[in-house]
């Protein structure tokens, strides 16, 4: 059995942010959520309390062996005061499979749901509610037992911290110019690619860093063995749209399972639009550009929803996709979910659990 | 120019441990050494002080991107006091690779040293004398910003901690059992593997998990692409002897830069025995197994310094190495290179540094 929950709550509120200048993930609110797990006793002690540094071992191994696990999420409040969590419950099922490829512990996958309801409830009035504002969800588990020792720690804690974040598109939805990675890998066959978990990140650094300097907003990741097969986009999943069907790159162990994909997909069947996941090279976009078969591209994730490619440079070849314009599946895709998120829309799928 | 090097003493000192019953990395002296980078100050502020629980904001990069770098040398105190650092000049420019990599600053190396200096002398009664042990020195460097960008951090704070360890070998070496692994991947071109950063650390707790299961003290690991090529064994670089010659596989992206390997080859360079550092597939060493030509396999690494592999399991075939006992290169090298980190033997190479 779980203890309950304790709440303890927060002296000083801090003052809420202008929703208008709001920058990603820098603001956080007046509480989070913390649990934490000892080997004896397992997930315990579970609180809401106020937003504060933690006093942590340098020791801790989350430091040295990066053994941690995240997740993230939005919550979307309407004027009326409605407050929707999209798809909560594949997050921490995800969670749970990062868990594993790390070796970290499971939750209890209902309670953390339950405790971040109760969390999102408490900060109500942090969720913006201006055009594309939302509340970003971030879990993470990290290992805290101090010890050098390279192994599975034997304490963990899991937090939950919350962060209003404004409209990822203040002026309008608006295409990316992405660059093809050749020379760095985000994740490999039999690595940790399909876990959220900090190392897949960093890696990804110098190569971000490089598309940057190129004037690009985003790498597109290739597979780690033949650099052949496309898997993601910068953190996000991918699609394109050629010759009228909507192809992204199959599942493997390599490529992060994205909830926005999944709604994706989902949304797409619904619409009877073709849809199919397959292993896609880059050369096969390149022929479909070539013979003008190449429509659209888009990434998807929770922080954009869906992020359509205008530009696409491999090696030498800038492709520019549908006049560098957002497609109409892109729009179409983009529209329905946030106003599904947001609702605006019907929720037929049953993705969002309000408050 | 850096700031000076401020000193807080601690106020009460902990009891020296027993050095017979010391676990590797558990237990941690009275100071450790912190500098931080800002910005627009770059690295400042270097610190000795009370080893103590950090403050940190839960938004801090390093638990979300994993964005962190680490070294381990050692320390070694003759009963007549005095104490030899190994190499630790290779340790800091390694950490500047790593840096790189990792996309954090770059440190000034000299100035560690320095520091280094200063923190191990201060701690100097906390190195063990006995046979076999050392003062386990583990510089890192974390991200502090507290941002859920998925960017490089705009600040950072390097830390050294120490660890007095007990005896790798507290009844003489022995052989280990290894094996082979197949599914997991470590590391692969373009990737990380050649930083030490944590997540390639984490990335390998599952292939342990089996290997110990199954009665192995450690996972071999193969090249990430084609599972064909040896890289590394646990977290120790790795060494065959077969038909008379010692051979290590070639540094790629994917091999940590091992400078315990580094003084294997030169001392056997010095020896006149032949060396070469080239790609070795399983199936040579499989082979070499078979004909009877695969004399001796050791691991090299800060921890264990030299250990014998005397069990090599691959797939369904499990290699005995030299009867299962400790090959006589392996011993000579055990021998010359603890007997010049401890001073019973003259330095011919200046890889000491003394206090
Ligand atoms: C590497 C990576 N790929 C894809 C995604 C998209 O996943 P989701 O749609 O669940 O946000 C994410 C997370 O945002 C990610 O980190
Ligand atoms: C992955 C890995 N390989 C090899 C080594 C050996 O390097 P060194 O000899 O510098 O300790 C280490 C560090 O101990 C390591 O972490």
């Amino acid at each position: 059995m779980e203890a309950t929950l304790a709440i303890t709550e927060a002296v000083t509120k801090k003052p809420k942010p202008d929703p208008n200048s709001l920058q990603f993930g820098k603001t956080f609110t007046d509480h989070m959520f913390t649990m934490e797990y000892k080997a004896d006793e397992g997930w315990t002690n579970p609180q809401i309390k106020p937003y504060a540094p933690i006093e942590i071992d340098p020791a801790a191994m989350v430091f040295h062996y990066s053994q941690t696990v995240f997740e993230g999420l939005k919550a979307y409040r309407t004027k009326d005061g409605v407050v929707r969590l999209f798809r909560p419950e594949e997050n921490f099922k995800r969670l749970n499979r990062s868990n594993k490829r790390l070796s970290i512990p499971p939750i209890d996958e209902k309670s953390a749901i339950e405790h971040l309801k109760q969390l999102v409830a408490l900060e109500k009035d942090w969720i913006p509610t201006e055009e594309g504002t939302s509340l970003y969800i971030r879990p993470f588990v990290i290992a805290t037992e101090p010890s050098l020792q390279v192994a599975p720690a034997k304490s963990y804690q899991l937090f939950i911290i919350l962060s209003p974040v404004g409209s990822y598109y203040p002026t309008g939805i608006q295409p990316v110019s992405i660059m093809v990675e050749e020379d760095t890998t985000r994740a490999v066959r039999g690595g940790t690619g399909s876990a959220k978990t900090g190392g897949n990140y960093s890696a990804g650094y110098n190569a971000q860093a490089k598309a940057t300097a190129n004037g690009h907003a985003q790498v597109l990741w290739l597979d780690g063995m033949e650099k052949k097969y496309i898997e993601e986009v910068g953190s996000m999943n991918v699609f394109f749209k050629i010759n009228g069907e909507i192809v992204t790159p199959e599942l493997s162990d390599s490529i992060l399972e994205g909830i926005t994909r999944k709604s994706v997909i989902e949304l797409l069947k619904s619409w009877k639009v073709p849809v199919s996941e397959r292993r896609v090279t880059m050369q096969e976009v390149k022929d479909a550009y070539d013979n003008g078969t190449l429509e659209e591209a888009f990434g998807s994730g929770t922080a954009a929803v869906i992020s359509p490619i205008g530009e696409l440079t491999w090696r030498d070849t800038t492709m520019t996709i549908n006049g560098g314009e957002t497609g109409d599946v892109t729009t179409s895709l983009y529209k329905t979910i946030t106003n599904i998120q947001t609702g605006k829309e019907r929720d037929p799928f049953g993705w969002t659990l309000k408050l």
